[in-house]
């Protein structure tokens, strides 16, 4: 090694052997000092040596030789969520995310495009991650997770809609939020009512569960339930409320908040009166439903929260025996506002 | 082996012996075969029984082994930013996430909590990996990207709103959204203007740059800047427009669009006319601004897309001699609508 620190191009990496050799120590106590071992006693100059020769030579330990050797890692994988992710969601996952960093783990997204269900457990096994938490419809099986434990996950977490066997699973039944909304506006006197689907792709795990919760609320209650396709942007949302009167309904389930403030004011702007001629309920109970006018009814959803999923993570990893259990991940209530 | 392959608990992790053992084959076949290894030719039925015994024992192979064997990694890692982001930076970080998978690269977050600087660039060192993007002001230092590449990361990228030296950057002036929204209410003859500070911790690294870039624009006009400091809450927001008349503004530049509607509301309850009385200015450029009544004029940002971004990280990877460079990682422009 005859290359000064300052050079950047066309150098090796280098190595444990040129920190042993720059220290004059072998290439284990190399190891044991900068992998911080504490069972072993090395003096202090020594510790100081190697410790700049490291410096001095940029060297750092390799994590995925330290985890071969430990046998495991602090890994956790996230399987990514491809979906376009509402503000709901995307506050729970930072916060699982912070929690998990808190507890001292890392956190890998790792992919599984083009590879499904047991192709991708294989996929996300070969990293060895000391958990993996599933995060929606990724095609876990049972196969799955018994491919995932034998190589040495100890905690196999899923939320979704379904229980998956061997997995600690959070069921999170999005057809409550439809019935929820629905049982409201039926509550209300309405029994002809829209439920908006929206158009952008991924969303479907969500809608689809939800509009047969409204068709179920609805049939039970003796009123007719329309589907409404909607795009987020402005110009199918005022063709939709052009159209309104024509469709002979009295209520609408928009999805969410978002899409409940898009066709609000479309209607509004056709002179829709908001809620005589037309009920509107939303869905997240977002701030931005108490800043209409009138104020926007909705149905609250109450998620499981980041750290307590990322403290059952970490409990499961500790004490692997813990019999997998199937958990609420949320609850759901519809909040009368002023639109209904 | 005596265990069956549905056991699940206190049982080893099974080895690439077990497999070798089991197929008959030596433990290099069963490399060459589960890791694809297409320069050594081996027999179909002898690829057939060692895939059958992985299958039967559970056995995958393990990713670290092989990044330290190949030298290198597919691992991106993604210092995760801890900031509150917006819906804007929501997707460009959704983006650039699914680009680099598209790209087969493996994105990791790892946290550096607690860690500051080049602490925490040699902690993501440990890690080995081939690219490293740093979202914002991580306290990435000239000599953490050269421990980096030392450690073999052959692209370093930040975003943020400094250079780096020896790092590919792209420079992000948050001082020109600020600048455009006070140049365009100056245009519109307001010489009093409000800007909003929102309170949620972590958005000052975007807050005061804003700031400060529309002091200095008002600065050159001869206006004046009121710093309003709010939090994103409805009461907060109606406690400012009740005094807002006392406060001698004719404009407020409202830091983002979900803050515009939030205050908007607060003005329009006290009966404060948009824009005659106050005009407003947000930015972002949602749809919801193009909601509102009247219409929200704002800033307009054009991002660099998450693609583009991933594009890059991949080129220089895989020619590492490009000379860093530094790119803009955004522009702006006032649009003007109906509340100014």
């Amino acid at each position: 090694m005859s290359q000064t620190p300052k050079q950047t191009a066309d150098r090796s990496v280098p190595t444990s052997a040129d920190v042993a050799r720059l220290a004059g120590v072998s290439r284990a106590t190399v190891s044991y000092v900068l992998n911080n071992t504490a069972s072993v006693r090395i003096s202090e100059p020594t510790r100081r040596r190697v410790r700049e020769a490291a410096e001095e030579l940029g060297y750092v330990p390799h994590a995925a030789a330290r985890s071969l050797r430990a046998g495991h890692t602090r890994m956790v994988v996230l399987p990514p969520a491809t979906l376009p992710a509402g503000p709901l969601y995307g506050r729970f996952l930072a916060e699982l995310q912070s929690a998990l960093r808190r507890l001292d783990y890392t956190v890998v997204h790792y992919g599984s495009l083009g590879l499904d269900g047991d192709e991708a457990a294989r996929s996300w096994a070969e990293l060895r991650p000391v958990a993996v938490v599933a995060l929606g419809e990724v095609g876990l099986t049972p196969h799955g997770v018994d491919v995932l434990k034998r190589s040495g996950a100890r905690a196999v977490v899923t939320l979704g809609s379904r229980r998956v066997a061997g997995a600690h699973c959070f069921v999170m039944d999005q057809r409550e939020v439809g019935a929820r909304a629905v049982a409201h506006l039926v509550e209300r006197g309405r029994r002809a009512i829209g439920v908006v689907m929206p158009q952008e792709s991924g969303l479907e795990r969500f809608s689809e569960p939800r509009i047969e919760g409204a068709r179920r609320a609805a049939a039970a209650a003796g009123a007719r339930i329309e589907a409404l396709p909607l795009p987020y942007e402005e110009e199918p949302a005022a063709a939709l409320a052009a159209r309104w009167r024509g469709l002979g309904l009295d209520a609408v389930f928009t999805y969410n908040d978002d899409y409940a403030v898009l066709l609000m004011r479309a209607l509004q702007d056709e002179g829709i009166t908001i809620p005589a001629e037309t009920a509107v309920i939303g869905a997240d109970d977002l701030l931005l439903g108490r800043l209409q006018r009138p104020r926007l009814s909705t149905v609250h959803i109450d998620l499981v929260t980041g750290r307590k999923l990322a403290e059952l993570v970490d409990r499961v990893v500790r004490e692997p025996g813990e019999e997998p259990a199937v958990h609420d991940l949320m609850g759901a209530r519809a909040v009368h506002r002023d639109s209904t």
